[in-house]
């Protein structure tokens, strides 16, 4: 296994080194994560984040136990423990089933290693195809608003819908971007921006109920979000509050486009209904709560309701940005769509 | 001029009172206002807020210079600058009109406390009236949707939107209610969660990205909000937020009511086209600032987009519940609609 580097993690041949994004955008500090508890908690505490980037940096321990002469049923063990630390997300889910079969067998740890550094080549190649796609589409002087955060830090590439916008940016396509700020952990307004500022690209944090009264004032020309899991129907879940853009969009005629990896479509999953929403704290809704700084606004006996996704139904989808192609409505009634283009 | 008491606001006769509502729901602390200049200050910064409560505050605070001797000229210059103060809410510009022909009269100082008592009175009055037209629409056991903060800390009575609430909650209806936080200033996860707790309604607090999973997923009955402006056509102004809100109620077929006085509708003004949006400091956005902490972050040369109010066009509403009746879309088309009953 040689060296990777991505926005949000790390390894030198020796050691995983995960960002902490709960410290950005004003500290950059990089953690060692050596052990399968250390990651789940980095996980849960969304140290790191974004469907591949986890999915990777879980691929990568798995590698190291292997090195380190864990059996097949200690990795097996492991692999389960990873998944379960974000439900929702599935490239986690899909390359911990990748790997799996390779723990029965033989040399298991050169073999793990080197499909770990097929996932992190692969997942590279599958953001920068999306993202040249996505904005092959981008007109010139187009106000973009994205929700959560969907960049560097999320995978192993340029990122998912933030990929597409920073590819626009850099051919000069004069874009802008509104960035829902995404309560309650507020990945837009840190995160998002964050990257926005390190690259350049224009932009403005809006809170998340502002969205409907810019697309009113035809201040929106387009919307992109990534995705945490995509059913063979279409339909995806991704942070709590895309499903409601995407009435407001349908509402607005507003186009609407999830960019995702095929590696986030589940094959198992027929539709949005199937997909498991984590529920999280409730006390991350009557404050916030920063690494710097811990605030609660609400009464203390008031609780909060605080599902972490939504599912948003094809219906309400203008088009799938993956890395072989655009799909619309029509592409996605029909079977494996996402494995033709 | 008597004693008022309301909840955010009090006058012994004497002194003008107002609760600082930034520093609730964790402390309860009563300002001295006794300057025109202190009260735009409280009004800038939302220590007293809701457009009937701010309109009430500065008629007292009118009353109390004229008391003291102030000239028309006087008179009319403070009337004029505190309109200026929240240039969206109509309220305070109404009941300044209406105390405005009087500051020429002889006797003035008494003819502009008798009609102070009037509005106050009034405004009461028009409180009740609203809330308990309102509860009777509301069926047993609803789930019901409110946006910012609408009870007793905004008006001399009971409240627009949260008075229904109340009253509903008093004829033992079993309902719920689901609090919008309401960013930036959090007036729901703050204010509103505090006045369902302190009349024991049952409530959760959620971020303002949640509404529409929820109406997807059949668990909002019915949405109720206040309003600082409703034009003659029935277009109204209110906190940003509520217009995105009434477009997923359309969508999924909610019923989304509007609460408020009469004294909210402005003669004047033909659409909500003509309302004034009062922007405010993009610093908000960015981070949460509290009486009791400040806290930023989004990177320091990330810029906010913070319009305070948003409009509503007449096509999303479902029914306007004033002091004289429940009004429908068909009713609002009439000239002077709010004036039959």
């Amino acid at each position: 296994m040689r060296n990777f580097k991505a926005g949000g993690l790390c390894y030198d041949g020796e050691k995983l080194q995960i960002l902490d994004q709960t410290l950005l955008p004003e500290t950059e500090k990089w953690l060692d994560c050596d052990s399968v508890s250390q990651l789940v908690d980095l996980i849960k505490r969304l140290a790191i984040r974004g469907a591949p980037a986890i999915g990777i940096a879980a691929a990568i321990l798995t590698g190291i136990y292997a090195k380190n002469g864990a059996t097949a049923n200690e990795l097996h063990r492991l692999a389960k423990i990873l998944i379960e630390a974000r439900p929702t997300a599935v490239n986690l889910q899909n390359y911990m089933t990748r790997l799996s079969p390779l723990f029965e067998l033989a040399d298991c740890s050169n073999k793990v290693i080197a499909e770990v550094e097929n996932i992190y080549r692969e997942d590279r190649e599958l953001c920068s195809r999306m993202s040249m796609l996505g904005a092959g589409i981008v007109g010139k002087g187009e106000h973009i608003l994205t929700h959560c955060n969907t960049g560097s830090l999320t995978t192993a590439g340029i990122g998912t819908a933030m990929g597409v916008i920073l590819t626009a940016h850099l051919q000069k396509k004069d874009i802008f971007v509104w960035i829902d700020e995404t309560r309650p952990l507020l990945q837009g307004g840190r995160l998002t921006a964050w990257e926005c500022l390190k690259n350049n690209i224009p932009h403005k944090i809006i809170c998340d109920s502002v969205a409907g009264m810019l697309m009113q004032q035809g201040k929106v020309h387009r919307i992109l979000v990534g995705s945490d899991r995509i059913a063979t129907n279409g339909d995806f879940a991704n942070k709590i509050g895309t499903y409601q853009l995407a009435v407001l969009a349908k509402y607005h005629n507003v186009p609407f486009y999830v960019v995702a990896p095929s590696t986030t479509i589940d094959p198992d999953c027929k539709s949005g209904q199937e997909i498991p929403i984590e529920q999280r704290d409730p006390c991350e809704v009557g404050g916030v709560t920063l690494a710097t700084a811990q605030v609660r606004w609400a009464p203390e006996r008031s609780e909060g309701y605080n599902p972490a996704f939504d599912v948003t139904p094809r219906e309400l989808v203008t088009g799938w940005i993956l890395e072989n192609g655009i799909f619309d409505r029509e592409d996605v009634e029909k079977t494996h769509w996402w494995q033709t283009s």
